[in-house]
């Protein structure tokens, strides 16, 4: 089977399984509540559909990750379903704690329906990604579902850790590098490293298995999250001058203008000077390069991305999912195969 | 034993695992996060103290029904943190959502760190709760803590169905009698049930106990909020015209209240009307009086007690455990053992 062909069978699923999850305990009193949580996710409501609903990254490498272990992936499903709406849990309280007025261009759940509504619908959502990773009682054993609860739980504790950063570094003009990378691994790459992990404990593999993928994933959300500071700065639209998404203009947290900001050169200069406008930002990039970010942020991208194809080859994944999960790999990681 | 010494012996203990549940997972990086949940558990800042920490009355449950039920209450000490930091990640988020500024006389969460980090350590807390009570692997079993961990979860859920209707009926002038019921029932009700239902089941009690000890809680919490709700208007304080905090100020969605507007009589005409000063509400509370809304809640309080206590009864506690059970049940709704 093609991995495209594989990888949108499993989406399917993921789709179904996420809707049952969600309206498992729906009554008619709490429809508004179960409307914004459809809304969220892309089911209802103006501008629904796939766009709406994001790629649905994490729940595809659990699946992935459960059959490339020798697993039947439909019994990771609980799981993917789990790790989806711990993901979009978190994004609703995200938008309203980044003041976001739009994701995947609609409102947002805070504008649509307040602050108070969201933060509970967050809260909500919450609770039902915990509920429903203990699904994999029936599908695996108690023994499996205990440990993928802690194991949530855990991840959901980094994702807090990561997020207090991202917030107190606001008020903050740098910060040091240990702490950038501390905040990316509670950010991005703690969901991951929790997806692919939950996939090979569904799996009934190995614990050095395990292991194996739980690094596979932390690595993999590490080298994305770099690869899209990279772009966020050096991409094609980010470099013509008229983008006003280029992270110099947008002023966010990323690695290059972290490491810019340390050599406390031209760079720093200019950035405490005064807000960077989107005509500012080719010169602004090339003077980063020119102190050594744009080389270094490759380097480290390159050095994650090798530590993540290594670590799925130490887990050992195989078949179709195998050669699927690696290509998945590759295309978040912008690379040819 | 007195119930005294006993709850006191219980208080101390739960203090203890409290502290080792919120700091397991320092460190430096983090300090800030694990100050604002000290601060708002009462432990540390300005005005910290046991005043500051409310009353402990989950946890204090959880441990009393697990000695009650036979068990040894030291075991039930995960739960009973859970519920508590349950409770209180419920509390911050509900002062953001209720635009609260103060909470036992201190500056609340959201207003002392902002609403971002307020969410967020909301969020954290949820987590730690829900870490917590896995901890009952240790001290009972994995099947029990497994158990546990599906009712907390089940119980949070109920707790934001009934956080969603309160918001929503905030833009209602009135909601149905059965809206109250399921409101209160996951505001107040849901999580005492929880309690009561996790000591019995940390105790290794029968199903037919546990779910005695439930109804028990359930009972308890929907007394307690009507007891308070009629406290609220006919209280002493609140009946000198010179109460700030008559219900029939602050506009609460009390029980009096939702009956008095249902008889769309001289109350529900005066209430609609125009807001209601201090110097208005006795005169008001005799109008509510009038119109049955005194009678109907002191009914409701009386049943909803005898209800407790008949399910208390049905669980039959032992021991001291069981009379200082009795004793809290009784405290709580303002009666005389």
């Amino acid at each position: 089977m093609s991995p495209e062909t594989l990888c949108q069978m499993m989406l399917d699923a993921i789709e179904k399984e996420l809707r049952q999850a969600v309206t498992q305990n729906h009554r008619p009193e709490l429809n508004e509540l179960y409307a914004i949580m459809a809304y969220h996710l892309g089911w209802e409501g103006e501008g629904a559909g796939v766009e709406a609903r994001g790629k649905r990254i994490r729940p595809l490498l659990v699946c992935l990750t459960c059959a490339a272990a020798g697993g039947n992936w439909e019994n990771s499903l609980p799981a993917a379903a789990a790790v989806e709406l711990v993901h979009n849990f978190s994004l609703i309280h995200d938008d309203i704690e980044d003041n976001s007025p739009l994701r995947h261009g609609r409102p947002t759940v805070w504008k649509n329906w307040g602050i108070p509504q969201a933060i509970n619908t967050g809260d909500a959502m919450f609770t039902l990604a915990h509920l429903t990773v203990l699904g994999l009682e029936s599908t695996c054993t108690k023994e499996i579902a205990f440990r993928a609860a802690a194991i949530l739980q855990e991840t959901c504790l980094e994702l807090t850790h990561g997020q207090y950063l991202d917030i107190a570094f606001e008020s903050q003009k740098e910060l040091n590098i240990e702490g950038y990378w501390l905040m990316v691994s509670g950010k991005t790459a703690a969901l991951l490293a929790a997806s692919t992990e939950l996939g090979g404990l569904a799996a009934g593999s190995s614990p050095e298995e395990q292991q194996a993928y739980h690094e596979f994933g932390h690595a993999l959300g590490l080298a994305f999250q770099v690869q899209d500071d990279y772009l966020g700065i050096w991409g094609d639209s980010e470099m013509t001058g008229k983008s006003v998404e280029s992270d110099l203009v947008t002023g966010k947290k990323s690695l290059p203008i972290q490491y810019g900001l340390h050599q406390k050169g031209k760079f720093y200069e200019r950035w405490t000077k005064e807000p960077v406008l989107p005509q500012d930002a080719p010169a602004l990039a090339r003077l980063l390069e020119e102190e050594g970010a744009k080389g270094y942020t490759q380097e480290a991208a390159d050095l994650l991305t090798k530590d993540a194809l290594q670590s799925l080859k130490a887990a050992n994944p195989k078949g179709d999912a195998g050669r699927a999960l690696k290509t998945l790999a590759m295309r978040l990681l912008q690379r040819q195969g």
